[in-house]
């Protein structure tokens, strides 16, 4: 166990750790205690049919959506639903790598899929707190993912689905992009096989790390018409300094290989024996997919072959320059986009 | 100077090295006796008048060319024409780090600019072999970058250019690129900082380096489609594993920097103060420029900025799933795309 201060209260706001007991997981092994970091926006109501789960992304934490994506001016409206957001496994809040107890910390962390997250949430909802039914699924990037775990898993459970920047079978480019990053964090010596003292330790790792998101996470466009200005940087070395590379070096280095192994194996068909079409055929929520036109690593096509095999659902494309990294919402059209396609599909 | 028997005939067939004497280089320094290796087809006509240069890319050399692009079946028939293809300095085979004489070797090696290669390409053909002016210029990606400095710096030599795949201003996501790429060989251990004894001591920095180039030199759909299955691989692993990282674990390390640096900082605006409209207004020949669509770091829109600025020209764009290496001319329709838009601008 390592204690970093980048998970913490200070740096994500309100949240409660709520254990769900023993998780056993789709690739051996087991979580002897599961706990999972869970931020709720506000009030279920007594009949518990008002509630929506968000789903979190690489690197990401509930705090985003506080942040960016929920309250009363957003289609993710408090007053309205009980927003309730689940930190993956391996995010760092949830137990992870660096905070898991002795027998399973750092590289001894088993392998966790897509599959056990979902299964642990539907848990964590049930059992906490009554939920048995969701209005919406969404999620941003392995959030997409998870959007679609959950609709096809559970379809008689989610009512509406919005998968954002993400597919429901991960593609073998994005594959070989999470080999990259992963590689750029397990090459650094200071790695020591997973078994490193400190994530500063991996610093030169980390930074690689987050060199590589700089080349896939924007867009092309987004380094030529150099839209880190409005972010208030002077240039783009600045701006990989000030935020990109700070961004991922606070991070644990076991907890992101954690989301990366799980990223690169997201794939719906393994419910229906390789049959993709088969397994995209069980969702009966209503579904919104939601790709940004300049992601360079989950292009639009990727998502429109999949949306084709998904009865009671639309493509709805988002604009940004940002390209896959627009989920942090810095585009101030961004948020106007989701939350114009997410209050449609509520509507329905 | 390290043996590297990569950089010899038995893999590059027959060319000459050419000594063009002294040349000093832009970012100051001088390589005293600058080799260039060159490879010719067909012959040159008694007026001189008939030769074509074909500049080489990134890990690349005149082999390419002789067995994809030159042929009597090729726009670039050496029955019509005297094409000569000039390896890059740092190519391995032209002066480079791996073989430069001791005072310059290896991480001794001074910083060399596109501008230096068009500046001893020039001195080459015009000392050599008395060749004035040109039908054509052509390359692709890195070549790109050396046709336009030959059609910015030497306008009346220059009748025709042919930029394929390659911007005249380098873009700031591919410099970002190349310090992935860069990154990925420095941070290796047995680097040694560009003092290691074996391209083989660097291994590992290069097949991480081959890794990157998996994911932005081909496109996402080339993966998604298994195009590699027409290469007779089995699977994406034993398609890397048998092309990608052999291709560049063979190269030396420092070879690759040299031409990284170059490629990071091609700008023919640095004829200009800077302004691109100026440098690309001062091309006389008739310039086709053709972009790849499915380039993941060249992509279609910034050629597209560039040939709008160019006098005479246009732009034609080759379909190729492949993305950016489809220049190695795998896709039975990418020659045949080649052969026309190039045998129109011969005859023009």
């Amino acid at each position: 166990m390592i204690d970093n201060p980048f998970y913490s209260h200070e740096f994500h706001g309100d949240y409660d750790l709520v254990s769900i007991g023993r998780l056993d997981l789709e690739e051996g092994g087991s979580i002897a205690d599961c706990q999972l970091a869970v931020a709720t926006f506000g009030t279920l109501n007594d009949a518990r049919d008002n509630a929506i789960l968000v789903t979190t992304w690489y690197s990401g934490t509930h705090q985003i959506f506080r942040d960016v994506y929920i309250g009363p001016d957003h289609a993710l409206n408090p007053e309205r639903y009980f927003i309730v957001v689940i930190d993956q496994i391996g995010s760092g809040l949830s137990t992870s790598p660096h905070n898991a107890p002795d027998e399973i910390a750092m590289s001894n962390f088993p392998k966790v899929r897509i599959g056990d997250d979902v299964v642990a949430q539907e848990r964590l909802l049930r059992e906490h707190f009554g939920i048995e039914t969701l209005q919406l699924v969404v999620g941003g990037s392995m959030g997409a993912q998870q959007t679609y775990e959950w609709a096809v898993r559970f379809p008689d459970k989610v009512k509406r689905a919005a998968p954002i920047a993400g597919t429901a079978q991960n593609t073998p480019h994005d594959f070989l992009f999470g080999k990259a990053l992963v590689e750029a964090i397990t090459s650094d010596p200071g790695f020591a096989d997973g078994e490193y003292k400190s994530n500063a330790d991996v610093v030169a790792g980390l930074t690689r790390h987050a060199g590589i998101w700089a080349v896939m996470g924007f867009s092309t466009e987004f380094w030529k018409q150099e839209v880190w200005r409005a972010l208030e940087f002077g240039s783009k070395e600045e701006f990989l300094a000030g935020f990109l590379e700070p961004y991922f070096t606070a991070m644990d280095p076991n907890d992101l290989l954690c989301m990366a192994w799980k990223w690169q194996r997201g794939d719906v068909a393994r419910h229906t024996g390789g049959d993709l079409a088969a397994a995209l055929g069980r969702i009966t929520a209503t579904t919104f997919v939601l790709p940004i036109n300049e992601d360079m690593f989950f292009p639009v096509r990727d998502h429109e072959a999949e949306q084709a095999l998904i009865a009671n659902s639309e493509l709805r494309v988002i604009d940004d320059v940002l390209g896959h990294l627009g989920l942090f919402g810095v585009a101030p059209t961004f948020m106007q986009q989701v939350d114009r396609h997410l209050g449609e599909l509520l509507a329905r």
